[in-house]
């Protein structure tokens, strides 16, 4: 953090990129240091390789947030991101060679590949943001607490994930206290499900199947196209699978347009997925991991069950 | 809250009370004032004329909810119920006219049954018995904590429901200072959703239907019947379906076993569904109520219809 610290203090100009697809709390940890670095005088460039989802509208600065790559920035602070894959377009070697490269994260499937890496185990990286400014001295507005407040309420599914302390309450009351609105974060966060969303889940829970005490369900692109469902119609689905009785660890297979299968990986209490995802190419965290797998749905769903059925017999009474 | 606490103080013995089929608020708020008041010295009955739901059985005291009507009790406080009906078969007219009742609850559509009347409308009615066993001067424990936490985490669907200020985020880091956990709390209410709940969600989801800006779905005996559903295998469902895009009012109609409609009412920021909940013979919350209306499904379906078309209509633009 010291490091990153003094980096961050003595650029004059910041290029900050989140990852790809990105959710609340890549947005949030993008736009919440980007605010800060500006309100400390400095330019700042907000990057992201895809577009920033509609229902991150209520902060501000999305429609600043670019897809262009690094220009003359002294240096480039990479966020909520484990791996330079998780950039997308806008890693390129060459440019990132050519300057100073933070690496803020918090999945413990982090590679470490800054020149300064800031990685902490929180629950969000909105949090190492938000002890960034404290330590810079930044005095948190609405622009800067709102982000960093949705970045803590999207990872941590509203404080219901197993790494929830008092300290997460603390911080969100201080980031409360500086403007954000809970409410206002919830409501778009979790409330603005696409209509679609209703449709996917309801043929994605008709075609739940189980092995054991692992839950799964596939969804194909002929479901997708069946009820006009967008990539992210599908978030929160496999968390609810893993919250269901009798089950340890749940996923959801989802076939990209180019055929690919992405996983997604949740673990019960107890339970650690995050190798199985990082032996299938993939990263994340012990309780919520993913990859992506070459087609087809069965070969791939075959491949993850067997790596998920020795995370079981491994990790079983540890 | 001072006639509350001075008949508490003064009495020996108490019999609290919660309401029927009882959720986290109801057994958090009946456990949370049981075990204060024991700790004050005090014999305490806990009742319910429902048992205990099995997700709260990491709570203490538990196996000790009777449903048995009160005895020798010098005092009878109701927790969390808006009117004596929802104490189902431990009401009885003359016993309760013969001694103090004392009546706890934070629905906007209590109607003052008791002697002293403690309406607040706070987020959950935990949080009112939070307050007062600080007014009582009780040293909260875990035994204490964990249900108080666990009303209001379950009320307020994780801090997620409008009404939430940094006021419920101080309460919980207090109930967690004193031993009540969050992550045990969370996994407990929120994931241990029973398999058939997978099934319910899945036949409710695929059978949705809307009428411009209401949302819902019908879930016959049938249906429960082939998921080998429990009345609470639907819960949460309601929430899912208001938070969908063009959703101002979302309704869930299930037919109980003796073939009434049981009606689930969620509403959108800016929308009051409490009266008409209320004008069908139910009660609740701005955002949250409901009523059983006799059966058939599509009679029950059309009169509440109704009944929101003219709360949208008439609350629309205020």
């Amino acid at each position: 953090m010291e490091a990153t610290r003094r980096h961050l203090e003595a650029a004059h100009s910041v290029y900050v990129v989140c990852h790809i697809i990105p959710d609340g709390d890549a947005i949030g940890s993008l736009l919440g240091l980007g605010w800060a670095l500006r309100q400390l005088g400095k330019r700042c460039t907000m990057a992201c390789a895809d577009p920033v989802p509609p229902r991150f509208d209520f902060l501000a600065g999305t429609q600043e947030v670019v897809s262009d790559p690094p220009g003359d920035e002294e240096i480039i602070v990479a966020v909520d991101s484990s791996d330079t894959e998780r950039l997308g377009s806008l890693y390129d070697a060459l440019v990132f060679q050519s300057r100073p490269v933070i690496n803020i994260d918090h999945h413990v499937t982090n590679i470490r590949f800054g020149t300064v890496n800031c990685v902490q185990p929180l629950p969000s990286t909105a949090e190492i943001i938000f002890s960034l400014t404290q330590e810079l001295g930044v005095a948190l507005d609405k622009r800067i607490a709102a982000p960093l407040l949705t970045g803590l309420v999207a990872d941590t599914r509203c404080f219901r994930t197993g790494n929830v302390t008092s300290q997460q309450l603390h911080t969100a009351i201080a980031l409360m206290d500086a403007g954000a609105s809970m409410v206002e974060i919830t409501e778009n966060v979790f409330s603005r499900k696409p209509v679609a969303a209703i449709c996917l889940w309801g043929r994605a829970l008709i075609n739940v199947r189980t092995r054991g005490r692992i839950m799964w369900t596939e969804i194909d692109q002929d479901a997708q196209r069946e009820c006009a469902a967008s990539p992210d119609s599908g978030t929160g689905l496999v968390s609810f699978l893993a919250s269901t009785q009798g089950v340890d660890i749940a996923l959801v297979f989802r076939e990209t347009p180019d055929g690919d299968i992405e996983v997604s990986m949740r673990a019960g209490p107890g339970w650690d997925v995050s190798g199985a995802a990082l032996r299938l190419g993939g990263g994340g965290h012990p309780r919520a991991a993913g990859c992506t797998l070459p087609g087809d749905m069965s070969a791939a769903r075959e491949r993850a069950l067997l790596e998920i059925q020795t995370v079981l017999r491994e990790q079983a009474g540890a």
